[in-house]
């Protein structure tokens, strides 16, 4: 997982792998290859028409796809082409595209000033005040700055990224294509999945960001991903570039065995219940089963990955490996003596501070779930935000500035769509039960003082929270959007119950989130003291270092490629044939009639490969990617776009923890898929023609290139 | 799955495939090679020394480890070996070894005098009568026989076995070798369990069959078979012998259509809900949990086989498949005119038979459930052993002849050790449940009348039942071991509860049998047409017909060899470095220390496999297995032991339906991963002499050869 700019240092690998363009091309955001790949906030997208269009998974162009679906016409199963742009459908609200055009090292503006021995609050105020100042200073109306936190703080990058606000849904294959192999095959191979769709940027006549607006015209982005109609074959040079959102390669051994002894069996054990408490609801009535279905689907999306990471990280005993590593790291400092050798002390420190969050987090689990709940989730962001507006916006919260707002606005209406008060109380008596069996040190006494004897009589615990719920207007979407306007005065003097929960509630929040803060400053003073340690190690032997995932900007290269285990070969192309055998004609494998038809008949037109003759439909690198990188353009050794990233295999899942590169791999779809399905199945031949791919005809490069 | 007799017919594909021996050597079933093939009651096991030392799975002998251990002295979880004989333990009473000496066609006998134009319960009157005969004139001391149905009736072969009863535990490999991979990995390839243990058949001084005693001595057989302790390598001919229990290959597309639309779904439901009560009863207490543990057990196995049917046949679209067989059939039978025009006819009825059975298929599920229950069931068998008593034998019902009454004693004493009466009413409930939702015409009118108005007030049935369960007697096991001891007339004018229930029921439910049997007399006249047609018409295809299979033996020959799926290829063996990459520490992945050490340190001895220098652990074979078939022997082309089936892939499981030979496969662990287990990591070097294979030299065959 490079950064752009680590690349030329590595340029003779990625010759030596197959890179036929100059790496240096590479490091410029703004330049052919790079200025086509944009975020659209949690997954990655490409432009590959000079009329904005822009190409990403169907799974992450869903929230777009479920917006303009009804009952009556439901394009989640039956797809969508808008034969022309007017046909285009406005995406969800929120649907954003970002292009960055600028990532700047910003440590010293960040931490330069600071005393390096300085710990606790103070650091961790400092780095929050600067951080706010440098993205004040950075945004602008169309602009979005955020600044990165690398290798845990030993550097900080502000990005800079152009925010499109009007981003339409133009294609996309019924979900039989686009989530062929659904839940089943999630994470699994050998995989048959169509997930790609189509969007396309829109921005005012003036070329500025607006919202939605009929009259905004598509965006001309500088550069576009050429498309390579050919693909490729196995063996061949590939790579990814992409947003992928977070891995923990260089957390301690400790932070490995508490996920494995705790984190994850304890949230397996939460999310078990909650699906339990959900599903059981949903049986009974269908409403609630529709607003809860996202909520579901993310939830057993979990708890098939967390089984992954508990199996992976067995498998891989993934402490014995990285006690060992830790071992060697902490020798060789010492060894080393001096500067080295006090680095290795503050590894011990940094012990302490995780011992310390361990003492508290149980507590902290109990009050993460709560906040998922609707009520207390949105009295804590009315009353919170309330509270923030009293100071200068530079001084406010990071989460509840004037730039925050809008955002939390939204997540108060869409509520709406996604919670049933009755599941959702529910959930917070299922929450509560858990925070009354905690031991006392790790207790809230503003909350054992809101349950009184409640804390120690489940019917009174009940009863409680049923006059919670019913005494509370937040409910109504009206009222708490009237609400959220509301200032801090108002709402202490309120009489709903919810508010008067959070109004009592938040002195003891704040003091929780103080403490938090202190021991986040100390892990911001010795987590890159950790990580210059483990740089400096790796530099003496030789293995360079990529900061782990952190949401910005990567590259990952490699090979086509599938893998071996014993008694096993997973090949890396699946093809049209694959389809055909899985397909039983129930959801998730109930492949359109007409898809079918075509692909027992091979009818692969020019899309098929020209060494196997086959339809390749997804194919298998050892790229280094996770989530956020859905979507990521897989591009070839000449900077053309060869297919889509959109999943890794079951033993990648663990790859977050530690990367085997014998067994990690990403999953693709093929670009020839993706085309034999919008010729042969779809009918788009509209945007076959924009990106330059001939319908009978291997596709000739668009004029972007 | 050929029967022994039909292979001279096949000879020269068998020397094609490979086979060195004379295929004519194969029919002799008490000759060198089948002679040491053997039953043991379910699963297929094999004699591999002079000594009567057999060889099967280890789940085969799960019941004999299974008695002899304690909580103190778990032998499922450490292994047991005896050092010598002496050490040897006793099986479950119920244990048997089954040699069988003679398989005679008796058609003749059975049907021979039927006028073929008889239908109904005639039919299958004369039919049952013919076969009690045969079985009586046949059985004596020490030897069991059965007649086997082939083909629905087509034919009827007498099967006639020496019964050994005096079968002990000599060895097993721990449950993490012997289980290793557990549900996980069931059906499942890659794999890599040690699947095999060891008894020993003993018999009285004199050679006659005994029940344990202490002076018993080992029982000598005619015929061992040798082994070959290089093993094979991929592409080597390989055959099975074993008793594979049932398979549906010649079922009618509707029958294979109701089996996807009803029975496989329905039971599901059934056996969740079934796994509901049980867990939920557990979850509360573990006495309840031990007990039903095997249940359990049993029920998520046939759950996920359920699940791979469901899957396989719609993958293979079985039902489209199997009615453009049958059109083909029955388009030929009646282009040839005449008797074949006839047997078309024919088949046209016995959809009539089928379409009977269906109008009654909820009613009988429910009653099939209902005596899955300790109450029903136990009455049922007291009450109905009474009423054949009066009868002389050969006019006893099938299965409560004077030879069966052993069998029902230790079933009525074995629910001690697997049923929990507060369990056993709430699924004697449950199921009474089902049964008052059925429509009018499947009801029963004695069970109708014995719930009276419960039958619409669920608390009045809960009532009900409760009563049944709070008056009877049978729950103690002694009293129910004495009541199946008395006479009719005493059980009639019992005044337990649960007696008066099945007295009450009785004549409704002989009604209910006697209606079977009438429709069974149907079908035994007319699926043999169906089959007489069938064997025509492949006949005229060239197509050779084996039987379905019904638990006689069988043989099935083919190659070592992985098979192919798009995106991925099953190679043929898996490895010793297979079970360290699978290895987790947590059951079902957690080997045993030693063998993890040995097997990282790579110490294979002189077990590698000559050609990879791997340690072979199971190996896949294109051979036809079904349930029965396990701790069949796998044979080489010289008649030598190279492994033992125990499983098959996930493919597999449909095949029972319908066979696709590039995608079933069976899997057997391989005698090299035996050998080095028994060598290198539990020292069983006496069983290891025994059997003629040197410690670390490469075994020679066994005196027995």
């Amino acid at each position: 997982m490079w950064q752009p700019a680590q690349l030329p240092a590595i340029a003779s690998q990625l010759k030596a792998r197959g890179l036929e363009l100059d790496p240096s091309r590479l490091t410029d955001l703004t330049g052919p290859t790079m200025g086509a790949v944009v975020s659209i906030g949690g997954c990655t997208a490409s432009f590959v028409s000079p009329e904005g269009l822009v190409v990403t998974n169907h799974h992450c162009a869903y929230g777009a796809i479920q917006y303009n679906s009804t009952a009556e016409k439901n394009l989640i199963k039956d797809g969508f082409l808008a034969r022309t742009q007017a046909e285009e459908l406005p995406g969800d609200p929120n649907q954003r595209v970002y292009v960055t055009d600028e990532i700047r090292d910003i440590t010293r503006e960040i931490v330069g000033r600071i005393d390096p021995k300085l710990g606790g609050l103070a650091r961790y105020e400092a780095i929050d005040k600067a951080q706010k100042s440098a993205v004040a200073k950075c945004e602008k109306p169309g602009i979005k700055c955020d600044v990165y936190n690398f290798h845990g703080g030993y550097s900080f990058q502000l990005v800079r990224q152009r925010e499109i606000k009007d981003v339409r849904l133009v294609y996309a294959p019924p979900s039989a294509i686009g989530k062929f192999g659904g839940d089943v095959d999630n994470w699994m191979w050998p995989r048959h999945t169509g997930d790609f769709s189509f969007l396309r940027a829109y921005v005012a006549k003036d070329g500025s960001s607006k919202p939605y607006a009929k009259d905004n015209v598509p965006f001309k982005p500088r550069h576009v991903l050429p498309l390579n109609a050919n693909g490729l074959e196995a063996g061949d040079f590939v790579m990814v570039a992409g947003y992928p959102g977070r891995t923990n390669r260089y957390r301690l051994a400790e932070e490995t065995r508490d996920a494995i002894d705790w984190q994850y069996p304890t949230n397996i054990r939460w999310y078990t219940e909650i699906l339990d408490i959900i599903n059981r609801a949903g049986a009974k009535d269908a409403a609630v089963a529709v607003k809860y279905a996202n909520t579901v689907a993310g939830f057993n999306n979990y708890l098939k990955n967390f089984r992954g990471q508990l199996e992976g990280l067995a498998k891989a005993r993934a402490v014995d490996t990285k006690t060992a590593k830790e071992d060697a790291l902490l020798g060789w400092l010492r060894a080393q003596g001096g500067e080295n050798a006090a680095l290795a002390a503050d590894i011990g420190e940094l012990r302490g501070v995780l011992a310390q969050q361990r003492s508290v987090r149980e507590r902290d689990l109990v009050l993460g779930y709560l906040n998922r709940t609707f009520l207390y989730n949105a009295s804590y962001h009315i009353y919170r935000t309330a509270s923030e507006r009293a100071k200068p916006d530079l001084q406010r919260e990071q989460g509840f500035q004037t730039r925050d707002e809008p955002k939390i606005e939204g997540t108060l209406k869409q509520w709406e769509r996604r919670m049933d008060p009755a599941v959702d109380e529910q959930l917070f008596t299922h929450f509560l039960r858990a925070y009354v069996k905690l031991p006392q040190d790790q207790r809230v006494a503003a909350l054992d003082a809101w349950l009184g004897a409640a804390a120690n009589d489940d019917a009174a615990l009940v009863q409680k929270v049923d006059a919670l719920y019913a005494g509370t207007r937040l409910t109504n979407v009206d009222e708490r959007l009237k609400l959220f306007k509301a200032r801090r005065s108002e709402l202490e003097a309120s009489g709903d119950t919810a508010l008067k929960f959070m109004v009592a509630l938040m002195p003891d929040l704040l003091a929780i989130e103080n403490a938090r803060k202190q021991r986040q400053g100390d892990e911001l003073r010795l987590r890159p003291r950790y990580m210059q340690g483990m740089i400096a190690y790796n530099e003496s032997l030789k293995q360079p270092v990529y900061p782990d995932a952190n949401s910005s900007l990567r590259v990952t290269f490699g090979q086509v490629q599938g893998f071996k285990k014993d008694g096993v070969e997973f090949t890396a192309f699946t093809t049209g044939d694959g389809i055909v055998a899985k397909t039983t004609g129930d959801d998730p494998f109930d492949t359109p009639a007409g898809e079918y038809k075509t692909l027992v008949a091979r009818d692969y037109g020019p899309y098929a490969s020209a060494k196997s003759g086959a339809l390749p439909v997804n194919f298998l690198a050892d790229l280094d990617i996770t989530g956020g990188n859905s979507g990521s353009p897989a591009i070839d050794a000449q900077g053309r776009l060869v297919g889509l990233a959109f999943d890794g295999n079951w033993d990648s899942v663990s790859a977050d923890w530690i990367f085997d590169p014998k067994l990690t791999r990403s999953i693709q779809v093929d670009v020839r898929y993706m085309l034999w399905v919008m010729d042969k199945i779809d009918g788009a031949k509209n945007l076959l023609a924009e990106m330059g791919v001939g319908g009978e005809g291997r596709g000739a490069a668009p004029a972007g290139k």
